[in-house]
């Protein structure tokens, strides 16, 4: 039943509409979230920040596999449009439930309600997060906690378990972030202020300080940015699970003493792989298990540094609060060493390591067609923007999914992109004469085909730097087939791992690297695949994948109220 | 000519719905207008501004009356709608031109464009301005001047003129006034940073300091905070244009060693009257003449200072410059000093002295309804509101033009609101007992029937206060007929002004006071009437007036194109 299901839940099939007919035996869990504007202080600095129902992050969602989600999102900002996506959920059968703005839906207006409704189709760790503009940054996102269906089973042990979503944060508005991106010259916030943990950090104060009630160093004691404790029993294994949106940083957490071991990335089992420390990016999320037989009379620094870029952010800590310590008891051990930022090496290391648990699926052997992306930086009419093969992505007034379903060929550029970039690109140097235009940017896919796709990543405008770009498809899990450094080259496809590679819907490029990813296009829609750094994102850095479109049921015409779609539907021509 | 075409545009008839057929004379004239957001430095301190085609503030229309406005307006904010409502004009036989979302139309969603299209009815001193959220606060507007049709004379002699548009200027963002509005407890953002004139202020710098070049005082020398210098020849008459689009001041305008003769007032002729300085409340405008007749060897300043709070914000400049002198030569004499804060006595004594133009049509002798609004300070759920006849306005978001015309009863309150308050309500002390709700206040007037409307002001909820409101009527001007200090009696109808009232589209009331206004509800549409002090508004002090919606002819769907107005028409069930 498990692979059965695992194989359908892959590859597409029948049970998946069953499911969303509501014939599957999960529950329908009904939540109500009201998105606004709150004063809340993340890291002890009292800021304006997008929080659900009065707070900040939106509440944890916890369900079964099999369930159905039904949140009823209601927008109370004053004149700001807002989505929610799902991420990590692959939306089999409601592709316009995905809270894409631009692509699944409208956004919503200002104080109208929208209901979110689809199926949890597997267990794992996720989140969700604004997807308009740059609102995941200024705070829009909570944690999606999916547990096996009733009768089913982990294929690891615990005893006890704790989550832990990561994010940045800046005490400049996203605003104004934003005009600084669109801006001549451009406009760079810098590193963020702060490393957040459930929503909460310190900004020039040390957790030490605010544990001890040291109000010099830390006048505000305030528990929105109380410590996050994690308490747990001695001689006991714990899952902690562990996802990154943040808008920029890549992370890494490692715990005092402790080895991890890693069992789940992006909602799918791996084999297990322990480790003295994790690297986390924008998109990911992992699960490892910790067991707690180190000296019980001392409490353990959780800490999460930053990697791939200079940091400038202080190291964020959290304790492991060892029963019955007081959690306000420091711990003795040195903080542990977050490894040097542009240790690339290391990185890959530990990402390389992530292969996917004897049993999961394998990829088909062939692919149907290669699509090769070349992610470079490029300037478009003196703005800097991010282009993948020289198109730099915009998003529409109206709906992707929309516009393609009902044919109109209004408000998106129906000009093919290519699926190679030239063969004599030189990934080493600055992009010589980018020539870039914006786009649309729709890869239109065969429904049901193979496709493999390259990710190479490039040096940028400046010359010597080479960013690393985490990207996430929306809709699917892919496997990861192949990581490599410099340009790839066609002869690398017969050293693919097609034998154990990952499943997983986020895969990281590394400096001047690329990354080879190959998934089934089954799921009826139309989907963002995109580096899921904000403002990367918020540049241009993202295709569009289409798929099935001639498949997809009738799409709540609420979804569909704006730009041509609301035309459209208003004049009576759709369909 | 003059007479009966006057006549035609106050009481409505044939003849303006020929101009919309475009059988008038006039021209049509074609704007384009990009809203979003820019750098600026409007008071030399360099904030994020909505500026419209890359400037602030936006450019300013000048047209004939007659002529036909056709404005794009382009919405480049990222994330937020917006919608330009064109102050002063009345939107004859376009009520959906009006600008007002959730009234007239749906707020323009990001990247989309809406065209507003209307006829220019009559000469005057007008402008434009955001009316969602606060848009105007943030720095959404510019002045738009109606001179007289071609053959048409002024009723005034003038050699040149000049346009001052005021504003008030804060370093907080509107997102954040617009939460601290809303929050418990109630947070407020204080008296403005800044006065602007035409988009330019000083703040923390003298403008003698800038226009000198003192680099220590006014470290920045930028051309968008630059002195306003007005050149003038000797001995000559000038028009100058004076509007106020503040957020929250109310203003007080002096000419060095100059008197002015104030001839229009909200685009009307008003009976001409000299003074030494001119109050003038957001939503007002003004027209003075000034004689060049001075000492020419000197410059002369023009001051603006605040009334009716206890001003906290520099005293505005700018300078009359008398040619041949260098618009860098100080003047020599005094500033003008603003009269005290509270000296309301001096208000009411300029503002009663605004008198119709002798020719002006007279208001009917009756009316046919009174409609006596309350204007108090109350609570509701803990949140500090302004109310209506204990009525908090709140904004749907179906737009009410829609809603009633396509006759949904859907996304508003249709309970109707009181044409009365409690005989015994004591309006000089605060509420007791406020028991305010929220609600559409919709009034729902008899078309072409004549409605006077008593404003009534109070003590606030803090004691001992009473604040200035500057009443703007959407779709109409009204004549002011009447004054008063204390609250309103019913006698005092034998004592309105039925001979020479002035006819403005905006109304002042005093602290503790009230203002009697009659107007012709001969204009189909759905129209706001609300105190323009931007906060207030936003804490719903104001009201929606409708008449003639079976009149109205079809609205453009993509005015309606959001809530239950879009449901209806994708549903097919309109009309």
């Amino acid at each position: 039943m498990e692979k059965s299901l695992l194989a359908c839940l892959l590859f597409g099939c029948t049970l998946a509409a069953s499911f969303i007919d509501g014939s599957a035996t999960g529950k329908v869990r009904n939540y109500r979230f009201e998105v606004g504007y709150i004063y809340w202080s993340p890291d002890c600095a009292e800021k304006m920040v997008i929080g659900i129902n009065g707070r900040f992050p939106g509440p944890t969602i916890r369900a079964k596999a099999g369930d159905t989600l039904v949140v009823e999102v209601k927008n109370s900002l004053p004149t700001e449009g807002v989505v929610i996506h799902w991420h990590g959920i692959r939306q089999f059968g409601t592709p316009w439930a995905d809270g894409t703005a631009s692509i699944s839906q409208c956004a919503i207006n200002p104080d109208q309600t929208f209901v979110y409704r689809f199926q949890l189709d597997k267990a794992g760790t996720y989140f969700y997060h604004g997807h308009y503009g740059m609102q995941r940054a200024a705070g829009l996102y909570g944690s999606l906690i999916v547990d096996k269906a009733d009768g089913e089973e982990e294929p690891f042990h615990y005893d006890g378990e704790h989550n832990l979503l990561l994010s940045d944060w800046w005490h400049e508005s996203v605003y104004a972030q934003m005009l600084g991106l669109s801006s001549i010259p451009f406009r760079w916030v810098g590193e963020p202020q702060t490393i957040l943990i459930n929503g909460r950090g310190k900004y020039k104060c040390s957790l030490a300080a605010h544990l001890l009630g040291d109000s010099f160093s830390c006048r505000i004691r305030n528990s929105q940015c109380s410590p996050v404790v994690l308490r747990v029993l001695p001689n006991k294994t714990y899952r902690l699970r562990i996802a990154s949106t943040t808008s920029l940083s890549s992370l890494n957490l490692a715990i005092g003493n402790h080895s991890m071991t890693v069992v789940e990335a992006d909602g799918n089992y791996v084999e297990p792989v322990t480790v003295s420390d994790i690297d986390i990016y924008s998109g990911e999320s992992y699960s490892v298990l910790i067991t707690t037989d180190k000296n019980s009379s001392s409490n353990y620094w959780i800490s999460i540094g930053v990697r791939g870029r200079v940091p400038k952010t202080q190291t964020a800590l959290a304790i492991l609060n060892y029963h019955p310590n007081s959690p306000s008891k420091l711990p003795s051990q040195m903080l542990p060493i977050t490894p040097k930022w542009d240790d690339y090496s290391y990185s890959k290391s530990f990402t390389y390591k992530i292969l996917a648990m004897h049993g999961t699926p394998r990829p088909p052997t062939k692919s149907d067609r290669q699509i090769a992306l070349l992610n470079t930086q490029t300037k478009i009419d003196g703005y800097i923007k991010w282009s993948i093969n020289n198109i730099s992505l915009v998003l529409p007034s109206t709906p992707h999914l929309g516009s393609m379903r009902y044919g109109s060929k209004i408000g998106f550029d129906s000009e093919k992109p290519l699926d190679k970039f030239p063969d004599d690109y030189d990934v080493m140097q600055p992009p010589v004469n980018p020539n870039s235009r914006k786009g649309s940017n729709i890869y239109k896919l065969e429904f049901n085909s193979t496709v493999d796709i390259i990710l190479q990543n490039a040096n940028t405008l400046s010359g010597n730097v080479s960013e690393i770009h985490p990207w996430h498809l929306h809709g699917h899990d892919f496997w990861v087939i192949g990581y490599g450094d410099g340009k790839f080259k066609a002869t690398q496809v017969t050293k693919f791992n097609l034998r154990n590679p990952p499943l997983r819907n986020t895969v990281v490029i590394f400096p001047y690297g690329w990354a080879a990813i190959r998934f089934i296009a089954n799921n009826p829609g139309v989907w963002a695949f995109h580096c899921h750094i904000e403002p990367h994102l918020h540049l241009g850095m993202g295709t569009i994948l289409s798929e099935g479109v001639d498949l997809i049921r009738k799409i709540p015409n609420e979804a569909m109220a704006c730009g041509s779609t609301a035309q459209m539907l208003m004049n009576n021509k759709p369909h």
